[in-house]
């Protein structure tokens, strides 16, 4: 029997939410769990080098029931939802999904969902950490608009990883392997209401299945597992090292409320020719006219492999000593790493620095706080593995 | 030297904040965080009855940084946080605060923070865990008034215990032994900035510091231990066994969005009286004509000592098989019981129970599902231990 993990060292109290697939996490024997939009991720397995290579080569199961979604429905459920996001709902089909942003007035991103269109009137949104049912109820107040807002019981797992399809088409059958990046199917297993998206926060080829039933957690996980034995489907957390990989950002470290999507990469979220208001418009083209001050920039930092970054590390120019460098040497710090760990099919240090757009430029010199010491770091183009070789873009 | 908490167990990446007392928390030997407010909320040092003892007679100092501020200023600061509570804050002068609610369109409880007012204009919330700064971002949308809302740079932390009074004495002068509950004094220590209020979540003498510069988290800290240190001074979690006593509530479990201030024995923070509109004025109106339908009740629960409930708890009726109990006996699941634990000062297992109004009085017997196998329990008044022996009403 395998040690099980001690709750007491994250919870006090019942505060915190667990997920319908709690019980069969903790079974399979997760060493760690953070905490996200008040419930338990569980977060690792076994050695993250490990998980990764789990991810690449084969097929792997993630508890993400903390993607919470936001339902919105009401007879003007789809002016409502448009209002909340850049991005041109009228291009969103029943049946289809999308990436978005949600916006506040300032253009600070209060949440990066999946958005999920079940009807002419029908939304999910499967939240990053933060509160959006609170920021849309303060919304609706006084819109003017009549939508119902509530968190369904709904409650995601994701199957990510080459292998991955075999799985969800013993699982589902043909019909879901025609689904198109973001695209999506209602269907049951056995009884056990779903959705089945074509998403997923790997860059690689995967699949989320929300489940529509939380009493039948543990049913559903042990089918998927079942369904994947032979191909040695195994639990695992996100992987920080893949996602950065493929430039996915984290909300929370990456981007925040305090950025805008233009800083950290996600100008192209914002529909130019959308025709209908939403939250941020001003703001938005303000900022696209006036030009930014700071970018979200891709960096490889120099030396030996560095575990994934527990804070902020900080940024400062990288020029030499007295020298000409970029950027000017020896002065304070101009920045932060957001996100940063070892990649080892790259073989090399990668992440994410907010900098200065003086230092966001390919080829610029920066230097890093790490826990190791300060290290040399250069501004490289994301993302450092295409995802768009193995993925069209949504 | 103390081995130190392994963070790896509770994060990946860099994504949930430290608090500016971290470094000082982690050096005491904190031996378990959770997460609160996307930060991480150091909740035991030491074994939790050892704790309560140091709360009960001694001095006791918690990291609550967690308790993160909304602040509110612009010219129609007053007439927006008026908005946003069923008390009435025209009763609230500049250097007072109040235990409000923020309550949502249908009565629904969003968040119980400490309100404090700061000038005329000028108002923090500091808050329970939910995003308040998104609720009212969404509020102010198409509201007409003219306010800025923002997080400052304010970390509280409560220094709890009948010796409280002197640490703070001996920091802050005898100035801030004349501060009526809930009221504050801004001042500094050693040009350190904070702001020091008679409040506390103990139902001990207690205060708070709010430190208002969080470069300095650790100077504060290591100034409050010092003046405390021939008392016994001594970092702690919050105690769930004392606030329990107290009848005191913990949002996210206890109350939540799904639940109304009458439900939770809170209907004295909905002001009659009060004059100006509030969000929630009609929902709770209706609800409080009407009646309820269920209620937080206390509960005592028969048996051995119960460790903190890490779930909630399911309640069944209580009645003998076959006779004539409470409720009906055998019947299905009734309500939860949301928090509950031993008091080594009542020597009973004391908690509440959210159960129908018809299960809610004094006496009744219900069944209670611990992990230690069903047991007995009965309705009791709250609080278990009257704080009004030792603290005013605010």
């Amino acid at each position: 029997m395998k040690p099980t993990f001690d709750m007491a060292l994250i919870q006090r109290g019942a505060r915190l939410r667990r997920s319908p697939y709690f019980d069969a996490t903790l079974r399979a024997g997760c060493r760690s769990y953070t905490v996200y939009n008040h419930m338990f991720l569980p977060t690792r397995y076994d050695d993250l080098h490990a998980e990764y290579e789990k991810l690449r080569t084969g097929v792997t199961v993630w508890d993400v029931s903390v993607e919470r979604q936001v339902e919105i429905t009401g007879p003007d459920a789809f002016a409502f939802t448009n209002m909340l996001t850049p991005r041109d709902l009228s291009k969103c089909a029943v049946g289809q999904g999308k990436y978005v942003l949600i916006t506040a007035e300032d253009g600070g991103i209060v949440n990066d969902p999946v958005l999920l269109r079940l009807g002419e009137n029908h939304f999910w949104l499967a939240l990053a950490d933060s509160d959006v049912l609170l920021w849309a109820k303060g919304v609706a107040l006084n819109s003017g608009l009549d939508v119902r807002l509530g968190e369904p019981d709904v409650s995601p797992m994701q199957v990510q990883g080459p292998k991955s399809k075999v799985v969800v088409r013993r699982l589902f059958g043909d019909d879901v392997l025609a689904l198109r990046y973001y695209w999506f199917l209602e269907t049951e297993l056995d009884g056990i209401p779903v959705v089945v998206t074509r998403t997923g926060w790997s860059g690689e080829v995967g699949y989320e299945i929300y489940l529509r039933d939380g009493s039948r957690g543990v049913e559903l996980w042990d089918r998927v597992m079942d369904a994947g034995a032979d191909l040695g489907i195994a639990p695992t957390g996100p992987s920080d090292i893949r996602r950065i990989e493929a430039g996915i950002l984290n909300y929370g470290i990456d981007m925040t409320l305090d950025t805008n999507p233009y800083e950290v990469g996600l100008g192209w979220q914002v529909d130019r020719g959308k025709s209908a208001d939403f939250i941020g418009r001003e703001a938005l083209a303000r900022i696209a006219a006036e030009g930014l001050r700071r970018r979200l920039a891709g960096v490889e930092i120099a030396g030996a492999p560095l575990d994934l970054n527990m804070t902020r590390w900080a940024v400062r120019g990288g020029g030499e000593e007295g020298g000409e460098g970029n950027g000017g040497a020896g002065g304070g710090q101009i920045g932060v790493v957001t996100s940063a760990v070892w990649s080892p099919r790259l073989k090399r240090n990668v992440g994410y620095a907010m900098v200065p757009v003086a230092f966001a430029e390919t080829g610029t010199r920066l230097r890093v706080a790490t826990p190791d010491g300060e290290r040399e770091a250069t501004v490289v183009p994301m993302p450092f593995v295409d995802p768009r070789k193995e993925i069209p873009k949504s």
